[in-house]
């Protein structure tokens, strides 16, 4: 195990309360953790110094939203998109082909390339889904090649699969699979959307996740106003991902609770709906995260760049709101932001997931929309780019 | 000089009216130039041979609108306008000191350092402007240095500079300045807009000009309704840029010319403008390009694939379309666009500009907003990526 100092940093966001931004700093990592921060004049001596030049540097990216076990891709229903065509959930139901027709090995392939191409561009810390299986055995391979990545939810209550009743398959969710799978995952998800389940069928998935020890995930108001978000805040629910449509109790609820608003830019604007209402959340007092939704329907992106840049162009979101929303926000939604081996967080005893930027601020992800400025990327303390 | 065959483009864009796109395609570069385009089971033997295994291929993008003879940045005057304070021309002057006060040697390099880094992401072919001198010495200067780019135009009627009176300073680029610089340029370019120069002092600058046998364009139409376009199409501009606030009949008088309306969404985005409306132009029938406005003040990208994304999921153009006014719109706006060298197409005989998409399909750029795919450059011939 050898230490590393990364000196010369331009502008050091911490996302830590009591070290805050810091210029002309330098950072320790020693193993998987972070060892020092501080003033670059203090810094203490290291196995290795990398210097970045005045650079800035960032926790790595907290994807905290993606649907990474999957095969196939939907270019042909994309581009159709494109011409005019409405975006519709059944569209799932095509990845559910080809995924269950895949090899485990395929899938995990596809996983790692995913999870490799993220790395490339920062990401350093991935929750990802199972769903594209809705079966007790199609569900279970998801939630086990799902463990190569950081965290793994159960989303068994993704789609009825075609021809299927609702009710019964939400019986099987809640029996059958969820024991199948539970011991494999962290989470438990449910999409609350009409033409997926409804308020009823939700709250029976969580609330039999919750009795497996499970922590709770919505995607909510994604498509119309509707019970997600109040659901997610009454069973106390870690994260309501989407949040598209919002009415003012909706955030009112939100502000006055633990659960994180999860936004999703990226799967907005490539199903080209309006974008969620960051301000109204961040103005009441919501807890903010931004994640990508990377899945091949509806938001085929890993750049948390992107997602990034879109807060701040066009959610109206500051800079240093929507860096930390991609950052500590993730980490916060996976309940991971505090404590030894914490996320989105740059401070002694967090783990070692550092971002290089070939900028020398953090504003250049908005100033400078599309152009790849990720550097150099440290995960786990091991220097992946 | 070699030959070098590429094999297994699985999607070609040619821009090309006879070839249109192809599949399971390759090419033949020979020297600087495209010797031979067409299936992969006729290409021709050559030097060598680079098997791009499925990927898309598209011609490089033809960037026909930026500022990169400049010095200094504006990062802090970015942040503070994504915390509320509007957009104003007139910060034009703070870029105008830095680059005034920077040696030759500084600002060659920093218009290299941005050619390449536009290189890196598939841009082959870029028009830059003079504009920050405003002096007949720096504006002379400027223009011998913008001579590394592939065309240079002359834009003394950027600003006013501060202090000076319009009338007068109209006088010194219509006489002294277009003397100096014009045997350096092949274009002039006017800023025809309140708060820079009006209706009568642009077409002053511009006939000027052509008098002098140069290339028009203008600036128009960015901050509000203007007479930009209407001065553009009158005079035979070969186009009009930004046209974010067109009347009807901007639109149909840009139907029914040959001067391109040229969009530049990335500035749009970065001053929180809304975006033109590219559908009432193309349905109308005019030429419309997408370019990036390269600037530190108004636009700081370099990312032509984030004006196609924008273009395609923001502003309703298809993805075919978006492709095409970023490479053979933006050679049109140069009158590039045909004969010997021509850029922004792939057939025989046209510059050897070649870009390799890391996706099967040009789709990519918008089915993957914010990912880097750019996964090999030609640029006359010769790999710079
Ligand atoms: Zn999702
Ligand atoms: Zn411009």
């Amino acid at each position: 195990m050898t230490s590393t100092a990364i000196t010369g940093i331009g502008e050091l966001t911490t996302n830590d309360e009591e070290l805050g931004a810091l210029t002309d700093a330098a950072l320790v990592i020693d193993g998987d953790r972070i060892a020092w921060v501080g003033p670059a004049s203090r810094a203490p001596a290291a196995d290795e110094q990398v210097d970045v030049a005045g650079r800035a540097v960032l926790p790595g990216w907290v994807d905290s939203h993606t649907h990474l076990v999957f095969a196939g891709d939907r270019t042909a229903e994309f581009a159709a998109r494109m011409d005019g065509k409405p975006y519709q959930a059944g569209g799932i139901a095509v990845t559910v082909r080809a995924t269950r027709a895949a090899s485990d090995a395929e899938l995990a392939a596809n996983l790692r390339k995913h999870l490799a191409e993220a790395a490339a561009q920062g990401t350093t810390y991935v929750e990802t889904k199972t769903g594209y299986g809705l079966t007790v055995a199609d569900e279970l391979r998801a939630a086990r090649i799902a463990a190569e990545a950081d965290e793994v939810t159960f989303l068994g209550a993704h789609l009825v699969p075609p021809g299927e009743d609702a009710d019964r398959y939400v019986d099987l969710v809640c029996g059958e699979m969820l024991d199948a799978v539970a011991p494999h995952v962290g989470w438990c998800d449910v999409f609350c959307e009409t033409g997926a389940f409804d308020a009823d069928q939700s709250r029976r998935v969580l609330v039999a996740a919750k009795e497996r020890g499970l922590g709770l995930r919505v995607h909510g108001n994604q498509l119309a106003p509707g019970p997600g978000v109040q659901l997610a805040v009454e069973l106390g629910a870690a994260s309501v991902d989407h949040c598209t449509y919002l009415t003012e109790s909706d955030v009112d609820a939100l502000a006055g609770s633990d659960t994180v608003a999860t936004l999703l830019p990226a799967c907005d604007m490539s199903t080209r709906q309006p974008l969620p209402n960051a301000r109204a959340l961040l103005d009441a007092g919501a807890t903010v995260a931004l994640a990508s939704n990377c899945n091949p329907g509806s938001s085929y992106t890993s750049s948390m760049a992107f997602c990034v840049t879109t807060a701040v162009l066009q959610m109206r979101m500051s800079i240093d709101e929507a860096v930390r929303a991609a950052t500590w926000g993730g980490a916060r939604a996976l309940r991971r932001e505090s404590g030894d081996g914490a996320v989105g967080i740059l401070r002694v005893g967090a783990r070692a997931d550092v971002h290089v930027l070939d900028a020398p601020s953090a504003a250049w992800l908005a100033y400078r929309p599309g152009v790849p400025l990720t550097h150099a990327v440290w995960r786990r303390g091991t220097r992946v780019r």
